[in-house]
């Protein structure tokens, strides 16, 4: 039995998200489908985390297990040819036995793209957040520090989760940079609740319009109480950058 | 009666091209259904020509009378709120009486770009022509530059066309550049046949493949024959860049 380790990107806008739904197109169900056909074997793959609908990646990663002999160059070539364009594997590697991209992800990087200029080219639209509006940048720049370290993000967990275990993660690095028409916020982390970016992102841009401070970031922290945050940023401006082994 | 001008960017995937077609989405009919919501009235838009399904436009232009009031800054904003965000209004400008955004265009310009990567990226997929294999770039490059001057471009003409008038075009320069993964082929002309620019990227494609040489462009502009020519390249890698007037 082998364990193959995928790299894909993908464009979020075209699918329900990553986790298989019958009836819907899904970027789990699209390389299982695909998995299926070149290995001649229904196969689970299980990626590193799930992502909604409309969320990107530029660098997931999935595993699964198979008995196909079909050496790791000419797999990504038979996936790909089997695949919507909207789906890419970038590279398949023979891993060893224990591997699992979700339970042995030691870090991931996301990346979330707000958009301010005040018309937004086609092509672009559906990879930002366009906010054409007046922000504080420095306030949010400050603000987004204050989440980095070991902390309990319970206030920024999607409500319908709340996960029994632990909702304490650490973030390694947090930091919103301006580039050119965008604000850039970039976070890098141990893991990330269901929604946690984006509620991020929701809060950070609060403080941009002035309605919070960033001296309330260790505040809303400490409430544990999704209610203290701000409102859950859309999904399209958000990029899964990369996962860490 | 105002005579406005329109600069508009769209992507051309999302439409079956500029020109009106009942029950099919087109950039003329989506146009033409907002200026209608804004100004009262059924009003014809002329594009500076027509594009087809899938060809992608940064700086198209269009024009149309109205006797409505509106300030063009707010005609810009009344159009992008009813228009898809496929299609974005830049610029709205009141001109003299006589202007018509076809028949003024002094000069043209389209890009061409040709991803050569094998693994095209699932966002830039729509907005190349992906051709992975080998290309003598030096070939086509000198290629690209011999279809400058005043020529008849009759061989590198949709057949279903074949206008009545002259087929006799000014190509004011024609590029071929290597840009990164990208070949990138930039045209400016006193006007284009329909499929000209495809016709000459599918030239261009054949030289660099080897099956024509650069010396055979002289041969096969005189030729005023189609099937001397190269196939029509794919749509999705063209760009109408700018119209000028």
């Amino acid at each position: 039995m082998r364990t193959i380790k995928l790299t894909l990107a993908y464009d979020g806008a075209s699918f329900h998200g990553w986790q298989f739904q019958p009836n819907q197109p899904t970027i789990q169900g699209e390389v299982m489908r695909a998995v299926e056909e070149v290995t001649g074997v229904r196969t689970h793959v299980d990626a590193s985390g799930r992502t909604d609908a409309g969320v990107h990646a530029l660098a997931q990663v999935a595993s699964f297990h198979t008995h196909a002999r079909i050496p790791c160059e000419n797999l990504v070539k038979a996936l790909n040819r089997l695949l919507p364009q909207s789906i890419r594997i970038l590279a398949a590697a023979d891993v060893e036995d224990g591997f699992h991209a979700r339970f042995q992800a030691k870090a991931k990087t996301y990346r979330y793209r707000i958009y301010r200029g005040e018309i937004c080219l086609p092509h672009l639209w559906p990879q930002v957040h366009q906010y054409p509006y007046p922000l504080d940048v420095e306030a949010m720049r400050r603000a987004a520090a204050l989440f980095a370290g070991e902390h309990d993000f319970t206030s920024f967990a999607a409500t319908q989760e709340l996960p029994e275990g632990s909702r304490v993660r650490t973030v390694y690095s947090s930091e919103l940079v301006e580039q050119e028409q965008e604000l850039v916020y970039t976070v890098r982390g141990s893991g990330f609740l269901h929604h946690m970016v984006r509620n991020i992102v929701g809060t950070l841009l609060e403080i941009g319009k002035g309605n919070l401070q960033p001296d309330d970031v260790p505040r809303i922290i400490e409430a544990r109480d999704r209610s203290a945050a701000g409102p859950t940023a859309p999904a399209k401006g958000l990029w899964l950058v990369s996962v860490e082994y």
